[in-house]
């Protein structure tokens, strides 16, 4: 490879992974466990669908790990989030506050609310919404008439702050409740990437009032497609059964439907491989913790790359490790990102800015140049559990 | 059990399922073939999520089950529908014309667009809309401007017809695609108890501009959950994909999404289940439909009842077989229901209408006399393929 840097790197990443040769992914599933056989006992007992035992056990075993009361499995981490935001109210023509910097299923959730997603910008540190940046910008823009909080520029309620954990490392969620309840925001959580991600000891999920998990494919544990959405709150636990199934009123023969509702219940087979998946997330985490420590420290000599370490106070699941080059140029970022794919080491950048795709460039929002200067040089490296 | 008519139809049933006590269970998936193997492949080379060789290998296979030119399998069928809805340029207050008598999944996905399900009735011989009726509805209440149809009445736009197969019953394709294209309407239909299927000796889903499936654990092939669209358009076809993939413009590495899209991608490992399922299709048939003749038999000697037989020119899949009261009451309806359940024979009702669940009691409507009959007088009895 003519392109030095790239060479350093894809060296670091190689000798990680402990593939000489060949592709390197970016994150595969790993299923070491009860994976084969509990899906099979699905197919063997007739119960593959939305209603099953492992569905049950699935959601028994997030609330353990996790220590949120309330665990409702869903089809994926975008049906999660849209359920989220229905339960907190969210209307058309709302505000919701959220980074530029995220995956698109969270200002898609909102749009699916007819409402508006309102960007703002990220802590360097964290990779979630910066609180100091935002309690300036609430200061401005924001103006809190009864107990509900307005935007002052465009006369809509700003009904909620949708904070995500980044690749895993847990966002700044003390200081960010602190000005949720300051502003009568509600805090949601997009804990999509942070299954097994610790803040102050706790696991992540207990700040918000909802918070939604994924187990896309890609992620630390997967059920094929799935997610989740954890809350402590019993009432809007019940809802969220009650709006994922369908709106369907229980009754032994009737089908009789309340509301407007959806079909987002996690179907047992899926269920059935989470549950195996679950069983192994502390082994994972060790692997993925060991991984992110040897790629901190091989990286740390090299003189134009900085890791992306967790911040203190927090345990994150490195689902994705990101290197961030210190002079930051999109050019130079995609340069390697072309070079080192092209050689099969399977590296990414993190997600175009959510204000930048055309059906959100018009939505309001802060300065962004935090997240800019993080698109123009982070990148995602190969951070499989088992390398 | 002392209602007498409930124990003629228990014993008929026993005598089909060829169960002598114990529960009859209303459908159970039917998994005889390669189900266990092909998903356990799905674990064995990682491939478990929306990418993966049995997403691409189900949509042929469903291709060339039906006929139609392209499928995309989806999470749900009310997944499908809603993505059909959006194909056909279902807007914020457009109304589309469908049946009460029918899944909550279907006015559901209309709303899902902030449009508003129009109730129309159907016909006794099809239990799918009534085209009759429907053309002296339309004569009734709607207008045509430039090319497009409006209500009178409300001044909104009607944008299309969901008609459905109920219960695996192919409506009357050719006299509804008519009266649409008579009255510029786009048809569609709700084919999401319809896989196998006929009209004039063709698969249903070759009359409506797009199609939706569904492949749930109640349905005659199951995929735990899952669901597709199906289209003879190449266009349409496109833009489906691009929808139930988040609008990722594909790149090699790049995260750029071009439009408020849905995370509505089938997983590769229930696509796994819905090919071996779809190996399974004809054996199913044969033997879903042998059910509904020993049934028809049966029945013909009840003088209370009628059994529900297809129509002439089309071949029913017979998903959920039905009786009906010849004496139309509801009270009787759900003492039989009663009955029969308490004896571990599950039967249901038909659903109850949509124009009467509290989400959609304001909805425009034309009379639904015939659909408020068959709504007091069906019972689905027990229909496995296993029997």
């Amino acid at each position: 490879m003519s392109d030095k840097l790239a060479s350093q790197i894809e060296k670091i990443i190689r000798k990680a992974a402990g593939i000489e040769h060949g592709p390197v992914v970016l994150h595969e599933p790993f299923f070491i466990g009860n994976e084969r056989q509990y899906v099979v006992d699905c197919i063997d007992t007739n119960w593959v669908s939305t209603v099953g035992k492992y569905v049950n056990l699935f959601e028994q075993l997030l609330s353990k790990v996790t220590g949120v009361k309330h665990c409702i499995a869903t089809i994926n981490g975008t049906a999660a989030l849209h359920i989220c935001m229905l339960l907190a109210g969210v209307q058309r023509d709302d505000e919701v506050l959220t980074q530029a910097l995220t995956f698109v299923a969270a200002p898609n959730a909102i749009s699916y609310c007819c409402a508006i997603p309102h960007f703002v910008d990220v802590s360097p540190v964290s990779l979630g919404v910066c609180p100091d940046r935002l309690r300036e910008y609430l200061k401005k823009i924001g103006e809190i008439r009864g107990k509900e909080l307005f935007n002052r520029l465009t006369g809509r309620r700003i009904r909620a702050l949708l904070v995500m954990h980044t690749f895993g490392h847990p966002s700044h969620l003390n200081e960010l409740k602190k000005i949720c309840d300051e502003f009568n925001l509600l805090l949601l959580e997009d804990a999509a990437e942070a299954i097994g991600s610790e803040y102050e000891k706790k696991h992540v999920g207990h700040h918000g009032l909802l918070s939604a998990l994924s187990f896309n494919g890609n992620k630390i544990l997967t059920t094929g497609g799935g997610g989740a959405i954890l809350t402590n709150d019993d009432n809007l636990a019940d809802v969220a059964r009650h709006l994922t199934t369908t709106g369907k009123v229980s009754h032994q023969w009737e089908f009789y439907h309340d509301c407007v509702a959806y079909n987002y219940r996690m179907p047992n087979v899926n269920a059935a491989l989470g549950c195996a998946q679950l069983e192994q997330l502390s082994e994972i985490l060790t692997k993925k913790r060991l991984l992110a420590s040897r790629y901190s420290s091989e990286f740390s000599r090299v003189d134009e790359i900085s890791f992306f370490n967790e911040m203190p106070k927090v345990k994150s699941n490195y689902w994705l490790n990101a290197i961030l080059l210190k002079n930051v140029s999109r050019d130079r970022r995609n340069k390697l990102l072309d070079a080192l794919n092209n050689d099969g080491i399977m590296v990414r950048p993190v997600w175009n800015l959510s204000n930048t795709l055309p059906m959100y460039k018009n939505c309001p929002s802060d300065d962004l140049s935090v997240s800019q200067k993080i698109e123009g040089s982070l990148i995602n490296i190969p951070s499989s559990p088992s390398f």
